[in-house]
């Protein structure tokens, strides 16, 4: 396929993660890099809700290094230390192209406005739908322009590739919090119960990461309940109460996601008639849930820590594989536009070696969309109640480097677009 | 005074901290570079209740380094990048020295036992209170030995002191988690509150950390509720629906400790008369209630997160003034003890210079014990809704400064004792 020439643009969507902004660095790179085949590079303010408003930015203007040659890579770095959306998100679900074409329409005056010939959109499940329909109306358009998705999502769900940007800083923020978790519910010579809540509501990758201290710091959490098991509380008491015969402080995590038999969310069950003084039913969680059945099965000490937020913005704590794939896997979307390739996902595979690598490779986003990754059978042990040493042997090398964070003042420094 | 020769003991006491183990590589320093004043070190296993069951080890053979000369400096600064008590910590009043003679005679004995005549304590008020009752039985015994309290907690609650090891770095968390959280909570364009539940019972210093990102890096929070001022809901209410006005994310940051005009804690008012379905009171904390009071009184898009232990136990980001101020003031409690002093807390002093610096001080233990220090009023704002640039000119120089923390497989290394 030949050269396409024109403008571009890219657009973050769905939740924040603390390495979308280093995918946002690498398409930048590229496309500033792409030898004049890409002219501007614009930036949608909060998605395509930002798009069809025209709030749109420049940011090869932003990013151009201030003697006009080449990038500005300081501004660059700090763009990739930066956590959350800095272009902003949205979470909007596209209609379908062959229900609302007027909508499309709309979009593809817009895309000719501004000369847009290629479309970069950053996301999870629900962006890489945006991209599958927008490529699927092209198909019937004759305005070329090209779609290429590209992956972020802490939840590590998506299929195709073998893990997504963001996971292994959320991984790697679980595990050292989880570490020091232990390390802090460990100090008293008393019986203690201690529920870590980690985010996962079908998959249970990063609830997963829980289980790394214990390989390589020998600080194991006891129990690792996943959305991929049915939970069953007798079974989780019978567990607790067996630890606690062998050791005073026991440390538990569990994904938000996890459901009974029946499929009711075990944060939801607890809840059941239950109201504040508002008249609200109380959304408790899945670590209150346990934290009340501990205290009325066992009635020891316990507490439940929800780790929520947290574990998706945490940038001063990041894995220097996933921020620098980040970045790399989104110059590959760039490049991959570049080659002729459209309506497809930037992914990562896993190559077969004894030191870990990834190569990149564009899959064909309308397989992957709206599809959810679980974790597999053989990354869950026979209890149910912990994951397999193949599981850690896949979540280590994910976690693994430090970033050089630059501070000011005593808090990292973070840039606003 | 003259050279009082013997061995010495050293405990921790209390909640943990990020930096408490800093404290007691100070302490470990002190006595191995004491000419041979001190013979061995020891320390006692959860505090004054190993003590007891003399549940301790040596701690100077432990670190000393492999040739036999000097100290294992590597193993020393694992220790400080440690989190929580290394040596274990406990919640034990002691009693009354009048009321229970048989109590400290049994203690005497054991130091007598181990030829101990330095007795080193690091912990908060409950931790002083039991060097000042030991310190005051001491007087009336013919047993000579030298106590000394070094001060820990987050809260920064502690008279005499200008501030406590440990709070430092946990502002440091509490200031770039805000901070992150600011981030990530205003990447969509939709209003939402978020509050954030900050620890502090009685004194809201840690809960004054959170102006900081709006002073150095433009992402200020919008509120802040300090348990010094009373809570009042309608006012709150007013505060946020007057920022959401102007913007679409508001971040308030508050206190768990705050109350009612009635005295009654926020997070315990809203709970009143709810229950889960064991029966038992939910304990759903301040956050919540706030969380629920916007629900039901404005209607958008709510959240709360607790930070929890996080708070106390992050020491994958500490601050760097923290962890040596922290190891210093360990070293000066062994340097004051070997003066001659006893019955003192190690203190920090404020220097009035351009630059920051402290000089240390030993004040009497009796006068420190049980008193709490408060934020004062020059530090929060009139309205009540936020801390002063005075306060924030305080906390700075204590957050300031980073370190090196030693990674093994992309997690902290920590060392058990």
């Amino acid at each position: 396929m030949g050269i396409l020439r024109g403008n571009a643009i890219v657009g973050q969507s769905g939740g924040p993660t603390a390495a979308i902004n280093a995918t946002l660095a690498g398409v930048i790179e590229g496309a500033i890099n792409s030898d004049g085949a890409i002219g501007a590079l614009y930036g949608m303010r909060h998605g395509v809700v930002g798009l069809l408003e025209e709030n749109i930015i420049n940011l090869s203007e932003i990013f151009a290094s201030p003697d006009g040659e080449g990038i500005d890579c300081d501004k660059l770095s700090l763009l990739a230390q930066t956590p959350a959306a800095a272009l902003g998100s949205c979470r909007k679900k596209l209609p379908n192209p062959a229900d609302d074409s007027e909508f499309y329409l709309n979009l593809i005056s817009i895309f000719k406005k501004y000369d847009i010939r290629y479309f970069f959109y950053i996301g999870g499940n629900d962006s890489m739908d945006t991209v599958a329909k927008l490529t699927e109306y092209l198909k019937y358009s004759d305005y070329e322009m090209r779609c290429v998705g590209i992956p972020k999502t802490i939840d590590n769900d998506l299929t195709g590739t073998d893990h997504t940007p963001g996971f292994g800083s959320a991984a790697k923020y679980i595990a050292a919090t989880v570490q020091e978790i232990i390390r802090d519910c460990s100090v008293y010579a008393v019986p203690a119960v201690t529920i870590v809540e980690i985010m996962g509501r079908d998959a249970g990758w990063l609830t997963a990461a829980a289980a790394i201290p214990g390989r390589i710091a020998n600080t194991p959490c006891d129990f690792i309940y996943l959305p991929e098991r049915v939970f069953n509380m007798d079974r989780f008491i019978c567990d607790v109460k067996g630890a606690l015969e062998k050791k005073h402080a026991v440390v538990v995590a569990v994904s938000e996601g996890v459901r009974f038999a029946d499929g009711k969310y075990v944060g939801e069950g607890s809840q059941s008639g239950v109201t504040d003084v508002f008249g609200h039913k109380y959304l408790a969680g899945t670590g209150k849930a346990l934290e009340n059945a501990v205290k009325e099965k066992i009635g020891c000490k316990v507490r439940s820590v929800e780790l929520n937020i947290c574990q998706r913005c945490a940038s001063h704590i990041t894995s220097r594989t996933d921020l620098e794939e980040s970045a790399e896997i989104g110059r590959g979307g760039v490049s991959f536009a570049l080659q002729g390739e459209s309506g497809v996902m930037v992914c990562a595979l896993r190559e077969e070696k004894t030191e870990y690598s990834i190569k990149l490779s564009p899959l064909p986003i309308a397989s992957i969309a709206n599809a959810v990754r679980c974790v597999p059978d053989s990354y869950i042990n026979e209890s149910g109640n912990y994951v397999t040493d193949e599981c850690i042997d896949y979540i280590l090398p994910l976690i693994a480097g430090e970033c050089d964070i630059k501070y000011n003042k005593g808090l990292p420094i973070h840039i606003t677009l």
